[in-house]
């Protein structure tokens, strides 16, 4: 059973419900406009005459709590007509008090049946307390089944998600079966505050943000910068070893392009700004590489011996999400997708589609993400924001479950979830919190080739049209160093931590000695790995770069002093397991 | 003597004239414009009533050379007034016959001396044959002085450089003083068209270019991606020696930035046309990586004991050149700089100055090219063009003399070639053919600092604003990329090669053995090089094999037939040398 189907998502529902009663009661003259479960709970969006604070939460909340003690039961109740419906929102009100609800009613297609859910109850002083709501539902019986409940927090939205219209106060809240689900929930909640990345982002020195240069586009600091490079650095490796070839690819492109590729007529409303130029040619940027990798492809004579051809680059796409929107690295206007591009025969396509989903998989298992499951998103079929035949479709979707099926690994299968080329295979994460992430990416399309007329010459000396593979392990730098920032904590595993090693002189005269210890770490000829080390000579006590080091979650400390330098040996405090005492420099590294 | 005040200068704007000569007798109704001697010869912009086709310039040649032959005398003439220059121009026509040389006669300032260059003879049938031009001079004194000289190619240019004004016909031209010069020259012209970097950068397949995608923005095809990795790898390695930190900054930045920097000031006419979103922001794609780094020094506190601070990142920027003066890679929209910035004290200043100097030399070295010498570009007294007061300006550029001074490196000065922001060294390089190019930079900016407010801690706990380094060793990866090319003709040292090795199997029963020594040769357990191999296990015969590496300019292919296999050794052919003989696989290591 899916969870729009559960009795959860219908608690949630009639919970929302609540609260807008709650609100109508309390503030007079507010206009309610849609309050619909969401993922992990609720929200309702309202247009109130004053502006909503966050403390005020409490107040409704136990306002809410008072109305679900008086057992109001919940009915459906359909309305004979619109002017019916219209008659019962206003209930008296003038059209200006609901502007919302009589969009929302305008909005449904004659003959589409309209109903109303109404709860109502007398209180212990007689009087009718009653809420009702133009909604499709389902919901709860009894607005009693709502225990379980919190309100979390309030948000700007926008009417109808357009930035043109109104701006609404959006309150968030949630609701479980049980008080103890609830719980778990908000301590998951408070532990995910704590390991916010954007918070974690900002301590750690990863990356930062500035309005001087805008919404949704990070500024990574040295520390982030650094991880970007460990983490590009191992995947270019393993892609060289699987007969990846790099290429580097123009940030902007002339709107041509994307009339050809299809993005101007499925995409428009994710691309920034055109640049139309004084000699009237318009460039934008690039909202994604295929077609740039495409060009490359074309640019000479393919032969089926050549082929598969596998073109792979870190490139840097720009998409323009709504402001609101925005969040973090997780969700930026400018992200970096490991990329990459196979043009393959119609007979290699299960094998290199294979060989994906292993890169993809050593990707996870070397980044310590172990519980993923596997989606294939198909096209929704009711939706016109597709390119290409369904013969092709068909193809494609079969390709995908074809190859999962060789590899015995189970997956979903999601409608409306394929790119507008072709359908595909998303890994799904869970991370330490239980919650899931959309991460890895592999897609098997056979429109674009078609749009661009893409050839290869067969082994009988016809031209034949090769099948494209998009495919990105990490989805995007971007994204993954959202999620490992919140799944380790911000405490990366040794090979990925920026800064690997801190080495602490105990007092000045031991700052020599460290500077001589961390360069002799760092040169790739003592220790092939090129350590990442950091003295911290500040004139603090040693406790005080303990603390210090540790808040940073730099995985070992090195302490120098007297003792050491006389002893020829390092004292170790390892992140995790604290201080393991003193040992020599080799002897540390061969436990590494 | 500098160029302009030569003979050869005056020899070559004579050579101009006396082709404005030939055009103006061949083809009736031509307009002329302008005919300046140039860097290496000279041009004149003419409006043809037809189409002028390059092989028509063997006709202008053949009467340049009768008119040369006629020994006219080039004489000045002053005249008084600009009613007698416009009726010495128009010589009896029509206003619209002449329209740039009137354009060019306003443009004098009254008051100013308005000059003619005269030169006339008598030709052997009797008949006076004469041309008189608007010009301030000077000239060489006789046409029978240019003896060594040649037409070189013709292209299109607008009026006054303005894409807004008519495209007309620009012929170039070369003159020597000596036959022997002259020749040469062409053969180094010759030359140089064969290593022109567009064409061996297409043969090599190191980049791309694409109507679809745009002027000026390369595509990198594996090999060229593969060479920009080694030149960023070796520099980044190098910097983090020195301590550099790596940051990564957007592509695009709101326009309040670059108002902050000066940037829209003074830097319009380079950028991309700007992009406003519906949210009434301005992004502009970003001509410079400076005021992003700015934004992250600014970030947080800074103390003395932090400085210096270098932030460096390999930042693709965006200039909108003009379509007709984009050249390869060589002046391309979208490139990569390698760019730097440091934040001194005042105190530090000279020392990291030096030590970008020194870093820049290594770079120059490693990278082969030993011919440079040192200009310090200076503000133009006369332009407006700079922003900051004087006086930052003198300490920014005694900054760099005395710093020059104390690394005994010699330097000319050239006023205007400063960066709006500040002055700045620049290595020249003189290439193969003897041709310079400007490459790495090394900038003092007290400007940046001041318009930004930038501030750090001193040891008195007051705040101080910092000094600005800017640099780049390489220039641009882009600029580097086809000066080695050219400097090369292709044949990359071997660090740099982007195939280092191709292993070359005789016969199909030999690709089994090849795969597994490129796999051993690719893999750094055996050899920390991760030598860069390609298998060229196509069915064609090993004398075309070795002739198509030898085009592409592997500097190794190793050879492996069936004694090979027996004897455990491979045929080694190196690419200056030929045919080095069997070795076994360690023997030829040892020796790279």
């Amino acid at each position: 059973m899916s969870y729009e189907q559960s009795h959860l998502y219908r608690l949630r529902h009639s919970a929302a419900h609540l609260m807008a009663q709650a609100v109508s009661e309390l503030y007079a003259g507010a206009k309610l406009s849609i309050g619909p479960p969401i993922e992990n709970g609720f929200y309702y969006d309202i247009d109130f005459p004053e502006p909503f604070k966050e403390d005020e939460l409490v107040k409704v909340e136990n306002r809410m709590r008072e109305l679900a003690n008086l057992k109001q039961p919940i009915t459906r109740r359909v309305v004979a007509n619109k002017e019916e419906a219209r008659a019962l929102i206003l209930n008296g009100h003038k059209p200006e008090d609901e502007p919302y609800k009589l969009e929302l009613l305008d909005a449904i297609p004659d003959g589409e049946e309209v109903s109303f859910y109404d709860q109502r109850a007398i209180d212990k002083q007689g009087k009718e307390r009653s809420f009702v709501d133009l909604c499709r539902g389902p919901h709860v019986e009894n607005t009693s089944e709502i225990k379980a409940f919190k309100l979390l927090s309030v948000a700007g939205a926008y009417w109808r998600g357009d930035v043109k219209n109104k701006q609404l106060t959006r309150i968030y809240g949630t609701a479980f079966e049980t008080k103890d689900e609830l719980e778990q929930y908000l301590h998951n909640l408070e532990e995910a505050k704590k390991r916010d990345h954007r918070v974690l982002g900002r301590e750690l020195g990863l990356f930062m943000f500035s309005p001087r240069v805008g919404t949704g586009l990070p500024l990574w600091l040295p520390k982030g910068a650094t991880l970007r490079h460990v983490m590009t650095d191992f995947l270019q490796k393993e892609q060289v070893k699987r007969g990846y070839e790099p290429v580097v690819t123009p940030h902007i492109g002339n709107i041509k392009l994307y009339e050809k590729s299809g993005h101007i007529q499925t995409y428009r409303d994710k691309m920034f700004p055109f640049m139309e130029d004084e000699e009237k040619e318009t460039y934008i940027l690039k909202p994604m590489n295929c077609p740039f990798h495409i060009e490359i492809y074309q640019a000479q004579m393919r032969s089926y011996r050549d082929l598969p051809v596998r073109y792979a680059e870190f490139g840097t796409v720009h998409r323009y999400e709504q402001s609101g929107e925005v969040t973090g690295i997780l969700r930026a206007r400018g992200f970096t997708q490991d990329d990459a591009h196979l043009f393959v025969t119609p007979g290699q396509l299960q094998e290199e589609f294979i060989g994906v989903v292993d890169l993809m998989q050593t990707v996870l298992k070397k980044l310590g993400l172990k519980d993923f499951r596997a989606r294939v998103g198909t096209k929704d079929p009711g939706s016109d924001k597709y390119v290409g035949h369904d013969d092709n479709w068909t193809a494609a979707t079969q390709a995908i479950t074809d190859a999962c099926d060789q590899m015995q690994m189970d997956y979903e299968v999601s409608p409306g979830d394929a790119a507008f080329y072709g359908p595909k295979l998303d890994l799904m994460i869970k991370d330490a919190l239980g919650r899931e992430w959309q991460m890895g990416t592999v897609q098997v399309d056979y429109n674009l080739p078609e749009r661009f007329e893409l050839e290869y010459v067969g082994e009988d000396s016809k031209p034949h049209r090769p099948v494209m593979i998009h495919r990105a392990p990490f989805g995007s730098l971007e994204r993954m160093i959202a999620l490992l920032t919140e799944q380790f904590a911000g405490a990366f595993p040794f090979w990925l931590a920026p800064t690997q090693i801190a080495v602490l002189p105990i007092a000045d005269r031991h700052n020599e000695a460290a500077i001589a210890l961390s360069d002799r770490l760092k040169d790739t000829t003592y220790d092939t790995r090129a350590l990442r080390v950091e003295v911290d000579d500040r004139r603090e006590s040693l406790n005080k770069k303990i603390r210090e080091n540790q808040r940073m979650k730099v995985p070992y400390m090195l302490i120098l002093g007297d003792k050491d330098l006389e002893a020829g040996t390092v004292g170790v405090r390892d992140r995790e397991k604290g201080d393991l005492g003193a040992m020599t420099v080799e002897s540390f590294l061969s436990n590494l």
